[in-house]
This record gives C-alpha cells, structure tokens and sequence, in this order.
C-alpha cells in the first residue's frame, strides 16, 4: 500500500503540531494538509515550521474540502464545532476520520455516528494502548467488586486544560459504570463541594487537578473496608496520544465503513 | 502533677470512641466523663463498654456543666453548634479546650477566640505530627516558588465523611497562600467541574475524594514546567488523631490563658 | 452448620493477636486454642486478653495435639518451621488449615501440598479480596503487554518485617510471570544496587520499603515508551487479612480434601 | 554581556542532545563546540542535525582543546572517567565546568574540588530547581523528626539507567542525613533482599526502580506510627535538567572561582 495522506485539523495548536511531529516520525504516513480555523492568523504559515520541523511546504488553510482531495485520512483532536464541522466532508471524501476530540455531547456523538454507515471513523476519549487497557481493567474489577467498594476517578491535567472532568476520566467512569451494569449519568458525583452529606453508595465519584504541563495522569480507585484498589495511568508526552492516533489512522485504513474504538485498533477486546 | 482529668465530647461517636480509647492508653490521663447529645439514645451507657473497652463506670450525658465540676479538660471533635455550646461551658469552668471540629465558619470561630483571654483553648483542623509539619513545609515551599508553579490539593476521607474539603485540606491551603502572601478566600478554586477555561494563574485548588474507610490522605502539588514537587501525608488510622489530641491536652494543662495550635503544642513554630 | 472452632496459631503475636480479634467479630466462628511455641513466655496467658478483649478462658499453650482434639481449623500466620510442624497434626486431626505464612521455600511448599489429598489446605501470601483481585488483573495486563513494557514491583510494610521482597510481592510477580508466560525464577531482578548496568529486557523487578506501622501497599508498574500503568492495593489495618482468613476458614469447612487458594474462596477464577 | 558560548560535553548522547536543543532555545547562550569521546562514530556529524534541529555548522569532535579556545563554559554529562579528563582542560582554559554526571566516586570528587581554588565549577546530582528545593525541605524534615521516623528512599528511571541509586536519590539521602545529623555512610540500607531482619533503627533506606522512558521521579517517606509524610519530586522531561544547566552556567559565568552547588544558583540556602 502506498503511503497514507493525512491532514492535521487544528494544525496550529499544541496537539496539532504533536501529530505534525509523529506524522514525519512514522513510516507510511505523509503529511497531506494542514487544517485550521477560518480566520486565524496562522493560516498561511508553513506546518513544519510550526511544529518545530524543517519546513514541508504545507500552508496551513481553513478548506478542507479542498485539501481532502488528496487525502486518505483526517486528524482531528480539536473542538466539538470545527469535528462536526468535518464529520461531513470527511464522509463525503471518504476520508478515515480520527476522532480524539473530547467535550462532545450526546447529540454530537449522534451526528458522528450517523455517517459511520457509509464512512470509517475511530473515535476514542484517549488514543493510549495504556489508558485502553485501564479502561478494560477497570471494567472488570468493576463487574468482580460489589457496592462496598467506593469507585473514585481522579485526573491531572495541564493549566491550559479547559473541560473537567478530561475525556479520558469520564471515559474510565463510563467502563467503570458499565462493569457495575449501572448508567454513568445517574451515579456520576462530580466537583464535590461543601457540605456534601455522606457518600451516595453506587455513586462513581470524579475529581480533576489542573497545573503545570501534565500530559495527562488518571486514576480509578476502588475503596473499601480496610483496603484500596487503585489502577492508574501516566503519560509522560502528549506524542503518546499522537502515536495512537497515528496507529488508529493506518490500522482503519482500508477498513470497510463503521464506527471504531481504540480497542478494535489495540485488539483489546479479549482483555 | 496528678492525672489529667478529661471529658470527652460526642463520646458516643467515632472519634469520640477513639478518644475514649486513647485516654484509655495514656498515662497521665483518666476519663472524667462523656458528652452526649440531650436526646441521644446512648445517653445512660457505658463509655468504656462503647469504645470496645471494659466497662468504666462512666455514664454517657449531655450535662457538661454537671460532670466539669470535676474535670480538667474536655477533648472536643464534635460539631460546630455543640462546639460552641461547649465553649462558654469550658471557660466558665476553667477546662483545658481541645477543639478538632471542622467546618466552623469565621462567626464560629470568632466566639471560641472569645474566651481565650481567660481560658486555655488548643484548636487544630488536624492534631498529628505529621500534617502539622506537612503544613510547616508547605508554608516554606509556596514561598520559595513564585506563580509559575501551580498549587494544588487533594485529599481522600472515609465515605461518612460530610464536608469537602476537609479542614486538614483548609489548613494546607491557609499555609500555602500564607507562604506566597496572598488570602485563600480570593483564590481557591474549588470544586472544578465542567467547561472551566485554562487554570487561573495563582489560584489554589482543592479536590475531595471519598470512599471507604480511609483515615486520611493529604497531597500538595506545586507543579511547574515539566516538573512537580508532592509533598503528602497518609493517617492510617484515626487512633492517631485522638493520641494528638491527648498529646494537647497534656501540653496544655497548667498554661496560661491564650489560643493555641498544634504547632505551639509540637514546637514546630522555628521549622 | 454448628460454629467453627478455630485455633490461633502464633496466638502471642502480631497477626495472631489480631486473628483472636476477628473470630470474636466473626459470627459462625469460636476460639477453640491459642498455640505458641513451647517456651514462649506468653504460655498459660489468656488469649482475649493478650488481644485487648475481655478474657476468654483459652489459655496459650504449645500442644496442638492436645488442643486440636475439639476443633475445626487452625488459622496460621506464622514462620516456616511452626507450620510444617502443624502440617502433620492438622491433616491427621482433620483440621482446615488456613496458611498465610510467608518466606517458604520450595521443599516447603512441597510439604503442605503432600497432605492435602487427605486434608483440607487454603493457602495465600494474601487473604484480602483486594490483593488477590489485583492477582488476577496483573495476569491479565502482563498477558496483553509484550517485552517492551517493563514490570516493576515495589511493596511497603512496617518496620518490624524480617523478609524481603514480602510474600504478597512475589505473589504477584507470579501473576505477572504466569500472564506473559515465562518462569518468575529466571527473570526476578531483586535488590539493585551499585553499577547494574541497563535493565534486562523482560525481568521483573522487586523493591522492598519498611518503615513505621504500614500493614501492606503493592504496586505493579507496567513502563512503557511515554507511558505507564499502575496497578496498586493498600491495606489500611492488618484486621484485613485476620478477616480474610476467616472467610477462607468459613468458606474451607466441609470442603473435600484439596489445596485451595484465595482465588478460589472468592470466586475469582473467571475475573 | 554578549552570549556565553558553551560547548556540550558526550554531545551524541541523550542527555547532550537535549543540552543542544536547550541552547538552543536559551537567550544569552550559543553552542561553541560539541564534545565526543574519540573514536566515536558520531565525531564529524552536526550537532544540530542530531539534536533533531537544523544544522549548525558544529561538527562532533574529540579534541577539547582544540574547541575551547573560543568557549566561555561546558556543560558536562556523561561518565566519570570523561568528567574527569574535562576538569584540568575547563580549567587551564578559564571554563565555567558545569558537572550533571552521577556515580563519582570520593577520589573522583576531591580531583573535582582540587581546581576549584582557580575554577569555576557547578556541581550538582540534579539541575532542577524542584529537586533541589526538595533536598531543602528533606533536610529541615529530619531534623524535625527523630528516629521514631523511619526514613525510606524510593527513585525511578528509565529502563537504560546503568547505576543504582540515582546520583538525586543519594543527594537527598545526603540531605536527610545531613538534618539528622548522621553519616549517610554508615546508615544507608541499599539493595533490601532476603531475609533482612527488623529494619535497623536510624537507617536510610534506598530502592530503585527501572523502566520504559521515566526522566526521573524521587520520593522521600517518613514513615511513623499510624502516619507517613512524603516528600516527592517528579520530571516529566530531561529537558527540565537541560534548561536547569543553561541557569546554572548563565548563573556562573564571571562568577570568581569556587565549587558551586544548585541551591547557589537557586538561591535555595535560606529556604
């Protein structure tokens, strides 16, 4: 197979210029276009240069109608309006369409899904091997532990972070929830403050600590009477997340339409 | 000196269990009495038998102004309304005031400052060596590192456990802004949730986990470019808390009137 | 089902203390003897007193021949050479032997599973639900993880533990081996010190902590490139373990003859 | 002042590599030679192209010398044996010698020491300002705390870290020792591993852990009765200790001579 085009969406931001960097890091990916917002004032710049690269000659640009002519796949770990934004186009094109973006609603995720009859589509809260395999661990332990263990999800992020709790931690909850057969949105106890009462049992608890240029630490803990189950992640790189995205962009391709997770990419469904 | 003699308040309750066994353990002290609430159903039982212990002979009551007649100190980790009835009491009396209830606000704590130029009050949101020192250092490092370093803390509890953050957690915080020289009320970010935006340079942050059984943890991040400093205390058991509290009252009996803390009680004012 | 008698082993000591504890809190479990060593200073004390109960009448003696006459079991946390000398008499009295003794060898181990085509046997370098859960999903992750993570272990216990790494540790670096398929013997990296040079590809490190009163933390750490998995248990209180055997004792009486682990008394095979 | 030309010392390496880039990106600071053991197939490459930056005209070569004449400092990582052929060259030459390399032994120090009546000389077993300031608050902590504290060392690498206990963990060893006033000599418990009896009272314990790509976390435990404090530091990138070397030189260029430590540079010796 020849080498897979890829464009980077919100190439001018930190997780745009790490895809950037693991694109010219890997081996049967090429950098096909450079996408970002209409109106910013890095259109026009060279994405090399930007991502700290020696210049590659891709301007970033705010058409991805136009750039998708020439590509197989789509990067996307930006914000809900500009991913829904290329849901469509990216369908159209035929386009593999990563999805790392996180804050979508219900409704979003309906759009996404929707074109996932004709198009192919990975969409994951996190692109780690690591955190994938949490996820499925924490299912389990879930599912073998009754409501005497507490579950409790804690998560660090950098100072720039603007959503808590992260994706990744509603995403543990959400495995955590579905080991346990319960539905997350009813037991999520979140941004516990003041006079809070007693634990709620049953409840999946959250917490989210913000500071410095934390590339991302979870954790999900199960307490109990006298003892604690405590199973956590730390990614010391956000090129961890871009690698995922990379491995997820180059195992879809050629995958026949659907909408996938990062444990059909890992084969962890057997965990 | 003969023994100390000393009431324990909520004696029908955890701590006050714990108290109650502590008194138990250490020479030079000797159970007076034992507080309850007027109305409680454990009123007329057996102190020592509720604490696991022997029977004592001591009778829970809710007269402290009838079993002070008799008594040196009073051990208090109780709630804020059956703090301050206690206070006048223990003033009026000439008791030794060990007070470890959380959650009193700045009214609360402006009537036990009240009494201190007549009686002897020790008050502490935590009475162990280890989170006084803990404090000590956090003071010390907050003021050695400037904005660039963001602070946070967190802190797990047992799932009783009806306030967030805990007053340990408080204190922490007071100790850092005190470090850097700013007041904790204009910048606590507390109970983070949702879209948030990026971090607030300068703010203190505070998380709250719960579940279980645990004692007691505290953590305080400074987390700068690519680093972070942790500085954390574990409690194993709350037995540790009450030998604090002990270790007060001993230190208190026979001073002069004033308000004091575990730091003057464990001499870490030059650390 | 009429209660289970049930004998201390080690009775003067730390766990056995604690194991005394937990047959009084224990419905459907008695105190049937408390055995020391002969010459042990303890012989002739009262077992519930030793424990910090009220007295209980069974006084520590050294003859388990002559104590096991009228009991169902033997709880046993003590040292290699004390529970091979039980082996025998257990088996031949028909006793379910619960062993959580920890530093046996090989030849030892060997021992205890020749009797138990005639006897029942329960045994585990951990008796908590926590612990042995945590077992079953390090086997799990180790499976899903190839070479290119590193497995590292690291354990604190309290001060007074004379072996190293703990039983507990090893026990999980037995699930870790087991899930990636090679002999724990051959790939154990113990007790690094000085110029190791680089880290073996596929061993499995051990580091041992001690210090102060902690009951028992463990942790497996998976290291990747730019990311790592946790996976950790605490013990808050050594009456977990005491609690763990007696479930195991509970869960054993009237079992065929067999050698059983924790695994088994939780059902945790299918985790 | 104009820029401080610094040359980079073991420049084909990792942490060289790192250097490069870190002058790079430093106001005030220009590379002036990159230094590499003769014989070594790197010599003649750009030193740019291998720090993953454009070319920059520097050439690896192995003749200090030679490539000092027009240097004002060299930033030197690498293997005693290396350092130590460095000294008298920095400073015949009138070089700021700023020395990050881990594992001199106490003959290697003093040669170190010898020039420092004539050089300029940082030294230090980590160039971060939060190790640092955690040795500050390590020392202050053991000396608060008396041996009822058991004082334990816990340090991760990277799977290609050949010597154990890290030079960092040693320093903070060094430093609790030194708040307790003890010999760390004589107290240090490395390598814990088999039958090891009671902990000695007293003694600084050490354990190393290694694995996947970890910069370098240390942790420092304080383990009492029923409570622990700990002290932790953790680097999320080495160019953390890059960017801490370039302070240091910048610090010390046209300082007179002496043996310099970090918390000179920090400014750490009244925390």
């Amino acid at each position: 197979m020849s080498d897979m085009r890829l464009i980077v969406a919100g190439a001018g931001g930190r997780m745009g210029r790490a895809l950037t960097r693991a694109i010219a890091e890997t081996k049967g990916a090429v950098l096909a276009g450079a996408l970002e917002a209409p109106g910013s004032e890095l259109l026009g710049k060279d994405a090399g240069v930007l991502a700290g690269l020696p210049a590659n000659g891709i301007k970033l640009s705010g058409d991805l109608w136009a750039m998708s002519k020439d590509a197989d796949g789509i990067l996307d770990f930006t914000v809900p309006a500009a991913t829904l934004a290329n849901v469509a186009i990216a369908a159209e094109r035929g386009l593999v369409h990563v999805v790392g973006t996180t804050g979508l609603s219900g409704s979003d995720n309906a759009v996404i899904k929707s074109v996932t009859n004709r198009a192919v589509v990975v969409q994951s809260g996190n692109m780690s091997l690591g955190v994938n395999l949490l996820a499925a661990v924490v299912k389990r332990v879930a599912k073998a532990l009754d409501e005497s263990f507490d579950i409790e999800i804690v998560e660090t992020h950098h100072r720039m972070k603007i959503d808590a709790p992260s994706g990744t931690a509603l995403m543990l909850g959400q495995a955590a929830a579905s080991g346990r057969g319960i539905a997350l949105d009813e037991h999520a106890d979140r941004g516990r403050d003041g006079i809070t009462g007693a634990r709620k049992p049953g409840d999946i608890g959250f917490a989210s600590l913000r500071g410095g240029t934390a590339a991302g630490d979870h954790s999900v803990s199960f307490l109990g009477a006298f003892e604690r189950l405590t199973l956590s992640h730390h990614a010391e790189d956000r090129m961890l997340f871009a690698h995922g995205a990379l491995k997820a962009a180059l195992w879809a391709h050629g995958k026949k339409p659907g909408h996938y997770s990062m444990a059909d990419v890992l084969g962890l469904s057997d965990i």
